[in-house]
């Protein structure tokens, strides 16, 4: 089929995906929304959920429009373009997730009055809007994008000149995109645990609330955080790896194959990821309570889509690679010097390669997601061994609760390892790139799976607060701790994805650096000390990251806290019985300052460091060490980073886990002192699991692309 | 001067440490021993400690003997000869350090109650022992047996073949002293957690105990614990870092330099470690109360000894370079291949250039000691941000505990950047060894420090436990609370030096590796994805072992808590009110069988690793990639567990001491809710920092070392 055929197919896949959401968007706001008092608490989060964003949105549109100048004015109008575009799509994913969930969440409470069934539709259609949005956007923008940067502008890949300018273009979207979730995660994140730890910590201890106790003035801003933190925040940082992943495997095969073939390729991740769309959707429907558990039904529709995806891209593999055991691929013509010699081992491969590298990623996807089912489901020795250690107190709790979290890196790191091995024996780095590709191309089903929980947590606060029948709340508890793991799912998938993304961004980089800077000896050998140092400050990265990050949830937690207190000071009786309303909205507008304050240094740590590295080892050992330790530098961020997002993201949801254990009857149940130390246990994984963790995902990846957009800038 | 004799300078200086040790051991012995009440605890302790390391040297023997079977048929009588002196005189230094601090723990109480500067000096003094012993049996070792290969068995460095016989034996050697450590490090690290915990957990929390109260049956072991673990454990584990590193300068300037300058080079490290050791003799008489604190006290002696060391270095650089100016180095004629252009570009440098970088060590010592000393003393914000998050609870305790402990990470890592670059400009790799060597060569000060803190904490239990007055208890209480400080300093320290010591190792492998393998290309680039799989698997090291370590402690100290519960159901009321004692040799032999069983596994896992890697690799891709995934595996361990060792080290001494902040008074004090909740942020540190942390230390050694002799034996 011709190239540009298969392109526009890929866009149109887009576009079902966009259709998809609004009219999955339009049933879920077509039902009831209950009755005045859950609309007036609905309501209420919806107002807390929409000023935040909106002042969040202001604070990164400030340091986007000078990060975006900045672009403009180094690398030209398509970067900057492509970075504005990233940018606004990723801040419109969050935001119509977080939509959609602020008004999923009261028609949830109401439709589980009808039963678990019921319940799980609602919440679980609108995770599908959010899931098949972010995939569906992620695609139009790079497809569209691509499409046009190659037909309306008339830019041409055999031309090396040109071919830059599409590089560098679709490096600025993944730049834009990256940019805003790593705030987005960052700030949301914050919010959502600030709330959340400084709720229950004078709430639940000091004056015996239960969870969502409409007495308590922290209750709203918990229930806006789900919103912001666990849908927006999250919808952003799926977004940006989409856009990465894609981008970059792209950008890899535009660096290293040649001709026709080079086209070719190109347009394959972007077909990839427009045929999994479609199974994605096929995947939602198939998510339904049969004889098995609320998981069951969840994996159904994750397991339908994902074995659905085999054929569906080996059919898209057809469609540009006509004969699958044809040779493609070899050096690029567009290439300035040499291919180095282990990439070039690995460039040429056939179409059933490229199928088989994109069936790796599957299989990688599938076992991450059965591993973080082990570390953090509650029938399973990790979690059981927390609620177990609960029994002798908080130390041992947090000490269990640790040493799960760090054994919980090995096997996705075996995994990860395995699957660099094959898809490298495969087809070489294109190899990886597209198994990376084929991760992401199930982004929307495995998003939609996520985007149910905050739903159904929410849910539950709202038949809470509005005294709905005891039943209700039991149904969406139900949904809810379901919710905890696949949460730790799509994190355990992100950053799964992107360690093959973060070595496809280093390959770009080392090829990108052969391509600008042939004259400048570059030294990456391990033998070097200033790749060593250059390992050093970007293992560092990650750790001064979340030490931040949790610093910033303890402190805003404490002003909540103070908050709360003062606001009983003020009125105590009037509150405990319920003839006055607490101030929620102090509180959430207490918790939105705090968010956006501590999310600035932390989100900007990971844009400057790169700069300032390649600038410093350069100006002490010449500008050849200064690339060399820069290189280092990516490739020591997401070492580090995948060890810290893996245990942060895993031990915190284990330690929820357990304490749903406890709450269930284990070791005394409700109120028993084991139950107390589970509660800590929860409270320690509330910022790792939803702050510190995830926001690891796009650090490492906006790293990454600020060293190529540096090189760019440099060469310019 | 003659070289041999420069070595028998430095040989000398070992005997004159030895001998300092016994004499002042003598001092200590003859010092009055208490009461007869005393005198019992302190026996019970003693035995128990004795019995502990009976049967872990017991374990450890039949594993060294194995694995000293296996050195002797694949690598010949010389490095076997050398494993079985690292091992035992490993297995001595930690049983040496034990027998004394378990006879100076009652002394120090006996003297603390003449005042606090008798009990002060009565601690040190033991400290001292221990530390002038661990630096000297060094010494000795690898000065002696080098003098022996040279000397007596006649091996001549000029002869390729002679060469490699010297390097490979001095390989064994520092492979017994870090097989010995790891065992020592980890099993009573594991001991000395799991019965602290295990005897707090029952203790404290369900019969509400003091500390060291003896009516608990874990309080012998607990005591027994600080000897096995922090002083048995600590000793050998420091004897290792002294051996490794000086023994790693050395190999590397016998591949890496040619001629006399090789013979000169390979001297200059035994007699810098020997003009330190007298300058920490010198040093160990300021330990004096002035004005100042007693930390003041303590740093008078490390600054001292510091501070002379520098014309102490300059003087012994002078003994084999009298023209400090002259150019030395080159390129060695018994390497049989080209060395490598980065190692080459650093190979001609003047004595002065190597003065300067055994400066450069030492200003790394003294940073890393002011950077822990500010992380974990109760005046600085760390410590002080716990103490205050205590008081909102346990949860918020945990969360400042973890993100100080992540923070912690960023100075020392920006100092040990800063002394790679420092040192690599001035001299090379050779120089980056030589700044590493000289921070070793304060070992025996810095021991002492550290050694000081188990005597002053057993003081403090048998004062307790024996009647004595109120304020020896005080007295000991305020001695062992800068004891924290000086605990975390001697990690941070032998972490931060272990830092630079791996790169002297790994370029040790990758010189060994083009020399014994010339025909077989190894590509070390961070695009070869070998190279990035080798990376996260040794960054994983840490973390699983990590993990595999806290776990233990947590089961063995469950097992410890069943037992006390045990013998109270069996006798409560006769123990109660102190009819009858509880069984104290029963707890201690439970955990000593709980110890060994647990330290087996994870210790193999750095001795089996590498070589598991090596032959996967190779398998699926050759031996190339097998030699280069592996050389990335010592890059990743170190990487990774600099900072695993760092956070955990300095953040459970930041967690202890923030409850020692509360329990003088802030916050509400002892019993308040805020101290509660430092005793779990504590009772988290005790594993973190006594036990998984500091093992770290000697698991990246290993690592490396076992990667050397896989190299010798392959080629053998």
């Amino acid at each position: 089929m011709e190239t540009q055929t298969v392109v526009l197919i890929a866009v149109l896949c887009g576009f079902i995906a966009v259709l998809y959401g609004l009219l999955t968007a339009g049933q879920v706001l077509r039902a009831p929304a209950g009755n005045a008092r859950m609309q007036e608490v609905a309501a209420a989060i919806q107002e807390g959920a929409q000023a935040y964003l909106g002042k969040q949105y202001t604070a990164i549109a400030i340091v986007g429009v000078i990060v975006g100048a900045v672009v403009l004015f180094t690398l030209g109008v398509y970067t900057a373009v492509g970075f504005v575009l990233g940018a606004v799509l990723s801040g419109l994913t969050g935001y119509i997730g977080m939509y959609i969930s602020v008004r999923a969440n009261v028609r949830t409470a109401e439709a589980a009055r009808n039963g678990l069934q019921a319940g799980l539709t609602m919440a679980f259609r609108s995770g599908a809007v959010t899931g098949l949005l972010v995939a569906g956007l992620a695609l139009l923008a790079i497809a569209g994008y691509y499409y046009y940067l190659t037909g309306l502008a008339g830019y041409e890949l055999a031309e090396v000149a040109e071919r830059r300018e599409i590089i560098k273009a679709l490096t600025g979207l993944a730049f834009g995109a990256s940019l805003i979730s790593i705030f987005a995660r960052l700030g949301g994140g914050i919010f959502t645990k600030a709330a959340d730890v400084g709720a229950d910590m004078v709430g639940k201890n000091e004056l015996g609330f239960d969870e969502d106790d409409d007495r308590n003035p922290g209750v709203i801003a918990d229930n806006v955080g789900d919103n912001v933190g666990d849908c927006a925040g999250m919808a952003a940082d799926l977004f940006e790896t989409y856009v990465v992943t894609v981008g970059a495997t792209m950008v890899l095969v535009a660096l290293l194959v040649a001709g026709q073939d080079a086209v070719d390729l190109m347009a394959l991740p972007l077909i990839a990821g427009g045929v999994c769309i479609l199974t994605s959707i096929i995947g939602t429907y198939f998510v339904r309570l049969g004889k098995g558990s609320i998981m069951g039904a969840l994996y159904k529709g994750f397991g339908v889509a994902a074995v659905l995806s085999i054929p569906a891209l080996y059919f898209a593999t057809t469609l540009l690679f006509p004969d699958m055991n044809a040779v493609i691929g070899g050096p690029s013509e567009a290439t300035s010097v040499d291919v180095a010699p282990e990439v070039a081992a690995g460039t040429t491969f056939t179409g059933m390669d490229l199928f088989y590298c994109m069936v790796v990623g599957l299989v990688v996807t599938g076992l991450i997601v059965w591993i973080t089912e082990y570390y953090t489901g509650t029938d399973y020795r990790p979690v059981q061994s927390i609620a177990k250690a609960s029994n002798s107190g908080h130390g041992t709790n947090v000490i269990q609760g640790l040493a799960v979290s760090m054994e919980s890196t090995a096997l996705p790191t075996l995994v990860i390892v395995a699957g660099i091995i094959v898809s490298y024996q495969l087809a070489g780095l294109i190899g990886i790139a597209f198994a990376a590709t084929a991760m992401l191309a199930l982004a929307g089903v495995v998003v939609a799976l996520d985007a149910y929980g905050p739903v159904t947590d929410n849910a539950g606060g709202i038949a809470e607060m509005s005294g709905l029948e005891h039943e209700v709340r039991e149904r969406t508890d139900a949904l809810d701790a379901v919710g905890n793991t696949t949460k730790a799912v799509t994190k355990g998938y992100a950053i799964g994805s992107a360690g093959l993304a973060a070595l496809v961004l280093f390959a770009t980089y080392t090829e990108d650096l052969s391509q600008f800077f042939s004259n400048v000896e570059v030294n990456f050998s391990l033998s070097n000390p200033y790749v060593v140092v250059g390992l050093l400050l970007g293992a560092l990265l990650p750790y001064l990251f979340g030490g931040m990050a949790m610093t910033a949830v303890g402190r805003t937690a404490s002003a909540v806290a103070l908050d709360i207190r003062a606001q009983f000071a003020e009125n105590r009786d009037a509150i405990i019985s319920r003839q006055v309303r607490p101030n929620y909205a102090r509180t959430v507008s207490l918790v939105t300052a705090g968010a956006i304050r501590e999310m600035i240094i932390p989100s900007l740590l990971p844009v400057l460091a790169p700069i300032v590295v390649y600038f410093a080892i350069t100006a002490v050992a010449g500008q050849g060490n200064g690339f060399a330790a820069l290189g280092a530098l990516l490739m020591g961020v997401i070492v580090s980073g995948l060890f810290v997002a893996i245990s942060m993201t895993s031990g915190g949801g284990a330690w929820d886990n357990a304490k749903k254990v406890i709450e269930v009857g284990a070791y005394g149940g409700k109120g028993s002192p084991a139950h107390q130390a589970a509660v800590t246990g929860d409270t320690v994984g509330d910022p790792y699991k939803d702050t510190a963790g995830p926001a690891v995902n796009p650090m490492i990846k906006i790293t990454n692309i600020v060293a190529l957009l540096l090189l760019a800038a440099l060469a310019h």
